[in-house]
């Protein structure tokens, strides 16, 4: 790591344009319900001279320029406005902005920034009513487990060499622990991770803080990834059977942690009865014949072709199902024991679901009434736990699913993954070269953050790689520096972060299969450096309410520099990290900010390196600081 | 006019900046229909070195790289690359972008521009396939008619002097055509303007080059702007009557004209029989007790107080209509021969309908369930006719309504002439100050334009000023040169123009009353200079399928100037105009885009004054031009 030495300042005049003038985020004090209506303070620096301020409101799609009323001169130059914002009565949302006239021109504040002109609704600031994802999300540190690659707990359980074929292709291997992974046939290696095995590490897990868990599929399927579902109703008996997912969850519960399963509902396996079971003509698979009773379970894309069936990408393993059917929405969502509800029922009682390709399920092949689908699906997890987290998964923008009325949160590829992939590792999803700076960076996290109501952006799942991509060490060349920085985002960032296993340790792999390898329990082998760090930022976030739920703002966002705000009405910690590998960085942050919140005195750096004069900040290279300006 | 002068260029490098290296249009050869796909082209710019091209599509609303293929090596140095798209097949709406990666990194193209990373769908390109708008809308010159202000052609049918009372506002006056507004009681002034004396003004506004009329409401109310009705089956007798209306309908479509009229279906007046009227328990209004057949059609809000009915914005002259009842919906939309649809049919043939406030209307006294309301009322028109155009009210952004399943269009104050004040007028719709670069006013543009539908972008109601707004003219403050600059991009600009009566013959008028004084027909009153104008750029407009129907492209946006071209596959037109009063204004053009569309040979100078030297053009200080590049 380089020295720290405060460089020359370069590029103070543009950090310092870069402040807003108008300031406004939804938590307290700025932001505060009352019976029917939220008491909304926006901050406004007296330099703009305002002759008048309005929140514009448009309760029944109308505009209502409401005055605001000065009422206090705030801290340093900063004046405090607030009006009373009356909730839409016709739908759960509300969308508010700010509009500030001058002698001779007008500013408007939205959920983006500052805007010239009145902003579009779709980066509004957004309240939503009644419909609030569960409030113990943004308090957890989730950990990914891909079961079978995990630990092997019980060995009583591990497959038998040959004891099935996976069709297409071939027999079922029995392999040792950790050896390497065959490309070429990787969805018939068994290694023998089971529930078991995760149970058997709680107590490590809890060691590096993690809280939370969310397991890869674990219900019973011929392939080791267990996309491929032939039982919604048992427990993969390689992995243990139900009785080792009761235990698992019933400890996590007694130590106060939660866990959730891997809704694999789009489609299931062709292995699946409901496809393929030869029988008497009321029980044949849908593959078998029309007169199949499952036989619009499914969709045949020529009624006299039984092999044209749709398929999840053309993949002739995974027939997609039409939950559009009344029997499967009866069996998925609507019966007392239909699936999702069961698992979240004695004596699992998991606290929610992921949900495969979510964006994908329809009433048909090609997500037909995908949001009515969902909402059925919503309505069966609130019904059973009203707590319980509806989490998609959406490699791409999630922002329709995300809105508040269907999914709580979503795995965060487009508001975070891969925009931090693109800033730290130089990549997209596809592998494909992608370079951005800080500023473009910010600006994409800014757009994401800016179309998702507040409380979803807290339980928006954060992460840097999954079963799906490489990972993210790997994506980095192993370059410990980045890691840790992407580890900082990963643990600062709004929304609610989940470690891929065995990143924690430094294990690396490329894309699937490779990612999936055994985790090495060899101590040994870690990478102890980053393993602390983990630990070191994980339990920084446990102790920082702020930085679970607290606002967000940008302080710098230029070239290789990127330092943001999380704050609440406690305390305010301030986030650097500087991506050069070669330049320590000195960056001017913007101090009326800091003004704003009254933070202008202590700042005690929480972990890191770095300095800090009168606001103006010095990070080594591939640096990172947090501070506490309590 | 200061004399054309060329002087240095002073921002040559930031305008070629701006240049576009990635250019798609939604027209024709660069978007083709074949059975169920579309072929697109996209042109690339050879300094790119691109590596792979892909057309990025979600059809089930997943991720599909499709790559491009390189087909010609096109114009100058753009390169052609071409892909079959395949629409939606869940959905109506398709969408999709383009995904360039070069050695080191990737750039994006959408609808609102280039883009460092992938976009987000609301500023995807769109394609709506199944509920395209009508075809003759964009071919269309509109005109508004305040009837009661625009011509007196019948004076048998003219308001008696204290003919009835004008409830909360004082007895009816019959004034002498053209004596000054009273401020004070604008309602119950009454010139006799009627549709015999729009009939009667038939040639002239032909003369004009208008082709289609847009009337504020006809129907039976009590005050002067009729958008307080009392019998929605009956043209109000001072305006002629049912007779008359069919007379002017039909001599406008022997004239190959089309009409539109005003549907003010959120509310009605408080004289409506519905709504007062004594009589027997069965008969009597909703305001007369809660045994009122009608006292369902409205919303009470305390039930024991008959003067709690919900209002339009508090005015008692005008109780929201509950648009859920199945009486009113039938009486509305449903019905045979419902209001929508009767004044569509025999004798009277009106081509479509503007819907007031129609954000507002609902289930309810709050815009419940508008898209719904909607959706009954869009297939109300359609029905009766499949080319009726169906044209919302919205002052502000009008996005929900405009994807292509809703309206057709709205008028386009958001996405046209709020910019235009801003940029032209230094205000905004509530006459706060509003000023904007013309960087600015290009951005705001084309946020708007990207989030709509190629087709609905050609169906907004363009406009500068109606009778809810002060005459453009009057915000100008009188500055002719202006306000022909707003007339050459209401002209030109994509959507289709509305003038508000008068304006071509330079009438001014602040906010309402004084926005509808009465037409004053002594030509030597007109300003001759514009009214010129106004007919040799709808002429142009007229003779220019490209400023129909075209595509769009910013050339220039800086400071003073703003520059674009509208063009298909035959013709090119390049507009220009210099805002700045005093200093010509000299700007250089991106020479690529020109060679993208083979289009750098000839310019022909079709209107204005400018000059063209090698796509540096000048223009004098408030000036304008529009040159053919065919």
């Amino acid at each position: 790591m380089s020295p720290i030495t405060a460089s020359p300042i370069t590029d103070l005049s543009s950090a310092a344009a870069s402040g807003q003038r108008l300031l406004h985020w939804q938590i307290a004090p700025y932001l505060v319900p009352s019976d029917h209506s939220y008491l909304v303070t926006l901050l406004l620096h007296s330099s703009l001279n305002a002759k008048q301020v309005f929140l514009r409101a448009e309760p029944d799609n109308e505009e209502y320029l409401l005055p605001m009323t000065l009422t206090s001169a705030g801290a340093g130059d900063w004046l405090s406005y607030q009006a009373e914002l009356p909730l839409n009565p016709a739908e759960p949302t509300t969308v508010y902005c700010f509009k500030v006239v001058t002698e001779d021109n007008q500013l408007w504040l939205d959920a983006a920034g500052e805007s010239p002109h009145m902003p579009m609704r779709e980066q509004s600031f957004k309240i939503v009513v009644g419909v609030a994802p569960p409030a113990w999300v943004p308090q957890q540190v989730f950990y990914q487990v891909f079961v079978e690659r995990f630990n092997n707990g019980d060995p009583a359980c591990d497959m038998a060499k040959g004891a099935y074929q996976v069709r297409h292709q071939g027999p079922v291997k029995a392999k040792p622990w950790g050896e390497p992974i065959d490309g070429d046939n990787p969805n018939t290696e068994f290694y023998g991770g089971d529930l078991v095995g995760v149970k058997n590490k709680l107590d490590y897990l809890q060691s590096l803080g993690v809280t939370a868990l969310y397991l890869n599929p674990v219900f019973t399927s011929p392939s080791v990834h267990k996309y491929d579902i032939e039982d919604y109703e048992n427990v993969d008996l390689n992995f243990g059977g139900n009785q080792a997912l009761a235990a698992l969850t019933d400890d996590m519960h007694q130590r106060g942690m939660k866990i959730l399963l891997d809704a694999v509902f789009n489609h299931c396996s062709d292995t699946h009865p409901w496809f393929n079971r030869w029988g008497t003509q009321d029980s044949i698979g849908a593959h078998q014949g029309k007169h199949s009773p499952y036989y619009d379970y499914f969709t045949f894309m020529d009624p006299n072709n039984p092999d044209s069936e749709f398929c999840w990408q053309g993949s002739k393993a995974i027939p997609v199902l039409n939950l559009g059917h009344p029997e499967l929405k009866a069996y998925f969502f609507d019966a007392p024991d239909a699936i999702t509800r069961r698992w979240m029922q004695p004596p699992y009682n998991v606290d929610g679901w992921r949900v495969d390709v979510i964006h994908m399920m329809g009433e048909g092949p090609h997500a037909d009434n995908n949001a009515k689908v969902l909402g059925q699906m919503r309505q069966a997890i609130k019904e059973t736990n009203p707590e319980g987290y509806f989490l998609g998964e959406h490699f791409f923008e999630n922002t329709r699913w995300t809105q508040g009325e269907l999914e709580d949160g979503a795995m965060n590829y487009y508001g975070f993954a891969l925009p931090l992939r693109a800033f730290l590792a130089k990549q997209d999803v596809n592998y494909h070269p992608h370079q951005l700076s800080a500023a473009q960076f910010d600006a994409w996290l800014r757009q994401t953050r800016s179309r998702t109501p507040y409380a979803t952006q807290l339980c928006q799942l954060n992460l840097l790689d999954t079963h799906d991509t490489a990972r993210f060490f790997t994506l980095l060349n192993e370059d410990e520096g980045l890691m840790k920085l992407a580890v900082v985002l990963l643990m600062t960032y709004p929304g609610v972060p989940c470690i891929y296993y065995g990143d924690e340790t430094g294990m690396v792999g490329g894309n699937d299969p490779y990612n999936r390898a055994c985790f090495d329990w060899d101590e040994a082998h870690w990478n102890h450096s980053l393993w602390r760090h983990y630990q070191q930022m994980i339990a920084l976030r446990q102790q920082t309410p702020a930085l679970q739920a607290g606002a967000y703002h940008t302080l710098y966002a230029e070239g290789d520099g990127f330092v943001f705000a999380r704050f609440d009405a406690e305390q305010c910690c301030v986030i650097a990290i500087n991506r050069s590998a070669d330049r320590p960085l000195t960056m001017a942050l913007t101090a009326d900010f800091m003004a704003a919140l009254s933070k202008a005195g202590q700042w005690s750096l929480l972990v890191g390196e770095g300095i800090n004069k009168d606001g103006v900040i010095t990070l080594p290279a591939t640096g990172f600081a947090v501070w506490d300006l309590s």
